[in-house]
């Protein structure tokens, strides 16, 4: 129970660390049976992965979002992790050469789509 | 032209020092009406995305390598960018923590392709 | 010319059964070009497949929610087949573990968007 | 009844102009419980969907080889329509060039990926 | 120098032709970090690509509509392509029938969404 | 500690009784700075998602190879799932009828993968 306990508490630690109130309001509303779905979040995502050592946090969310965007249909959880990305000190240029980075391999129109979610983050916190 | 010369000069000096022989063979493997297409990898991937500012190497192919497993149906691109990956001295450790920071977001099977091709890769550079 | 009207009749009929208004709608906003996509969705998806046997209603319904998380870009469809599975009997615990279920294979991020559309859904029918 | 041996009826006549032995061969391999996919193949996709007015054949197999070469995880039939396409007329430049066209929409793996399988098919054919 | 401007000016020329105000605006929305986006867009994608010869105009539109339905998650791209389409003188009828094409090979969902971005468009230009 | 023991001992307990020699082999492949993976999937998928209650194992499977079927690239997962599929008792009916049930939602292509990997399974089991 104690390791239970561990994982648990590190992956909130490490949750509120990146991705802060957005992270917060993503559990927030998973309630009644998507509950579970938070906890695995906070104790695998968070506790298990974004824990581990080899990678930094700047390194881990530049895999999130070029993740993210490759995958498409994600517009929520970038508009988290562009959030967690500028936490954890990418600049925002950055994230904008990430997601160019991502041309060759995945064309056009998901970069459009990360890059307008981002220049929303960019809106809000300046 | 100048300009012209200059985008294939440096986007075929980028390729050859990321991905050495394995990407001078997917070159050499498009000929005919597909020729094209080697002359766009080499402009516009590498001549006008790779040689920019803003991220190093280490970067770029870290951001290119997860692209290449979340897309999934990539193991010969996997192939020849983790070993890109190394040749610009990403760790091996660092190319399997990558994957691994993948799992939240895309889930384990292409998780599991991509660890596959690296595992390839790393016995055959040893 | 019989048969063809079978496959149309009991297509919708499978459809209002499964998907009700829902289903009704989409139907309707489907007109000149594109009529004969209603057709198809009719005859083929529920004249054709649905009504197959080896499978019941509820199985078809939890392959369908899974098949259309995991493909992504799918939120109006979702909303349809969660309404659609509902109605064939399965709780809505069922729908959410449904969804859980399915975070091994493709991550949290496709899961997540389908939960919401699904309470989004239980809200508008309880 | 009438009619739906005319799709059946219909669409292997298309199936056999447009795919010729390597659509024969994919029907043959569907046996046992798999036997309907096959019907629903010649039916539906050919009977229904390739005999419709408003596009001929040339645009049709277009369309089919890029839908393909974007859902990715398609060498099997990618190798069975760019043969279709050949076979209806498109030349084996057009074939590339349609691939060369999704470049700036999907990136360069998939393309490459698709001139590979197209390289395979036109070898076997000269 | 000359021939890269060659390429922005081709490009841009091409853009306009094609997609009109529709994507101009695209452009004009990449400010900042993300301004060379547009610049690729336009050398790349129009300058390069959409200029080559063996396929018109007509044919492109076709496949570019094709690769925004399959990939998902393109709505505003398939927005400003569907009017690229019309532009080059595609017909509302040839829009609908190329989407109708992919059932088959994408299934009902993606198509749908792809029809309700094209009535749209129908509606905003009639 | 113990729990973690407790979650480590059930997942590997599920994984045995699911995919059998198929699962654990899987899990021997995985060595060096990947064994983590193997890890991961033991404790997080088997020993948290797949002992969950409200769906029993048939049911679980066969959300698992939907899942498997629609996302695509994953034949080496898909081998191992419907191995477990008929593990737990689902027949060889209902996992092609599965797949049949996919067609309207995801297209033949993939389909017609994931048979061709079932009948694989299907040959090697008889």
């Amino acid at each position: 129970m104690e390791k239970e306990n561990t994982r648990f508490k590190n992956g909130l630690n490490a949750l509120q660390n990146i991705d802060g109130t957005a992270g917060q309001n993503v559990m927030d509303s998973l309630t009644g049976d998507s509950k579970d779905i938070a906890k695995y979040i906070v104790e695998f995502a968070f506790g298990d992965i974004y824990t581990r050592n080899s990678l930094n946090l700047k390194q881990r969310e530049m895999i999130t979002i070029t993740a993210l965007l490759v995958q498409g249909d994600t517009a929520p959880q970038l508009n988290v992790h562009i959030n967690g990305a500028l936490n954890v000190s990418l600049s925002e240029t950055e994230v904008i050469e990430t997601f160019i980075q991502c041309i060759p391999y995945i064309g056009f129109p998901k970069v459009l789509n990360a890059v307008s979610v981002a220049h929303e983050v960019f809106k809000t916190r300046n």
